[in-house]
């Protein structure tokens, strides 16, 4: 749905709006430090607590510029997306404040738990047969059936824009940052980081954080050229997803190095996390600290932005409960 | 080993000496508000999230306060206690910062990893028989042995008045509070709480907030005699403990009400505070949210501080995986 020659690419004007726009709709979430993976990495970490966000997860920040931008009559014919995510509960959130509809087309498999939540949050939850293909006509027929606007989980200027306000008030609270680390999947979250960076921090290296088993983003990284991930199985849930033209765009300009971590490293860095920070935070959100317990000697010494994404995680099925 | 008659009640300049002193051995930890909890009561709740102290609880507080006020005579014999919970941990880690050696009596069937942690803070840990006569044998020879000073869980007015920098720093932060809850075993975190209520906001009433199976402070309080508990069984194990002289001193003449929540409603409250605040807190600071959504129509309308005392939690055996 887009085309490489007709992409705009958003600039940091872009999220100067968007932080105006979503600000009464979202919490400036706290950064945290912890003595204990301070001694442990040798680093100084600043954990960025978006598990803290409304929704549950930064998503909500891209999900609410899109739905804010809109104008009254585009507003009126509502919002659509697919996705079985954090985005699928921040358009649905974004959409209730707004007080317009979103409809979300998510697979018929997806666990009961996730359609309730976006339910709870106001949204429609339309199943399609769980493949690709019927996940874009359903997504399509609707469009073209109410006029909703897409607004695309990552591949969307106005959510890049609305995700790049996390790192932007990371920026503004903690200076001299020599590295910042935040997860990818699609890469939302990052090419907003890009952004912000660029502006306000330009001597900090952007890592990205990304599972072993879902490593499009590595190898696209090393290939030059963008490569998608086929149906990669791994516990970060929300990492599973691959780039699409914009996100690659910031990430093959602007990313210093892209990291890995396996999926036995990503469950030991989100248990201690949980047991020595005392939050609870999703698979998705440990790959940082998982990559920078692994390559300890990259970050010694150094001050560190830590992207803490999301907080949404079943608790009666816990993965050190399973492995 | 305490008399009555020979009592000291720390006073509210103890709690100004003690917050001096503990000052650099705490985090001041911060002060969370949850937009669903408030929509849920009607209240307006300010949550003082002790699982972000040092050593996950605010027992830190009383146990650095005792430490560090120790002549350098008198801290080179050590610190003891008995305790197989947070205040052991925590009186390992203030011994520890000052540089003396801790010993804790412990019974024999404590769980090893409580056992392990008092280690991991520097702990020394004496195995008893488990029995409290056993217990006290052992603590009193150790005293006899070593000249080691006896720091109580509770009934001793350093620990409370350390505590009382708890609720203090909570006044200071947020005006207008009618309402205080914290939840009670021994009577530590209450007192203190009664020590800085009458000082910094006379007219907040104070709730106490404990475990219908550990009901020991509820009939005392109705009785107008202290009452001792039997070994209750409750998954708030923190406060399993009874009153003692100085901490039923506080009870009886300063609290307003003693509210009780059944096994059921502290996981519940537990459960759902994990889900939507994203925090990581043990089942006994789960205990004044459960009374609070139990007796809704008692905090609607007003402004309630809640004290979150810890997150020492076993996250492999969580309550809602038995129940």
């Amino acid at each position: 749905m887009n085309d490489m020659s007709n992409m705009y690419i958003p600039t940091y004007d872009d999220v100067l709006a968007a932080h105006d726009r979503v600000r009464p709709y979202i919490h400036r979430t706290p950064v945290l430090t912890s003595t204990y993976f301070n001694d442990l990495t040798g680093a100084e970490l600043f954990f960025k607590c978006e598990n803290f966000q409304k929704a549950g997860a930064f998503k909500v920040r891209g999900a609410s510029n899109a739905v804010f931008g809109l104008s009254d009559e585009m507003a009126a014919r509502g919002v659509a997306t697919h996705s079985s995510g954090n985005h699928a509960l921040s358009l649905s959130y974004a959409a209730g404040r707004r007080g317009i509809k979103a409809t979300v087309v998510m697979p018929r498999t997806a666990p009961e738990a996730k359609k309730a939540a976006v339910r709870g949050y106001g949204g429609e939850v339309l199943e399609c047969e769980p493949s690709t293909a019927a996940r874009e006509a359903m997504l399509e027929e609707l469009v073209a059936r109410t006029g909703a606007d897409f607004v695309h989980p990552y591949n969307d200027h106005r959510v890049i824009a609305g995700q790049a306000t996390c790192s932007k008030e990371l920026y503004e609270e903690v200076e001299g940052l020599d590295t910042i680390v935040a997860p990818i999947g699609g890469g939302g979250m990052i090419s907003g980081t890009c952004l912000t960076t660029q502006e306000l921090s330009p001597n900090t290296k952007i890592i990205a954080a990304e599972p072993k088993n879902a490593d499009d983003v590595y190898r696209s990284f090393h290939a030059g050229e963008m490569i998608e991930d086929d149906s990669p199985q791994t516990i970060a849930d929300g990492l599973k997803v691959s780039l699409r033209p914009r996100t690659w765009h910031f990430v093959s300009n602007y990313v210093n190095d892209v990291l890995l971590a396996t999926e036995e490293e990503i469950v030991d860095a989100m248990y201690l996390t949980w047991q020595r920070m005392k939050i609870v935070i999703e698979p998705s959100c440990a790959v940082p600290l998982a990559v920078i317990l692994k390559n300890k000697e990259m970050f010694a010494g150094k001050r560190v932005g830590v992207i803490i994404t999301g907080g949404n995680v079943d608790l009666k099925k816990l993965p050190w409960m399973q492995v």
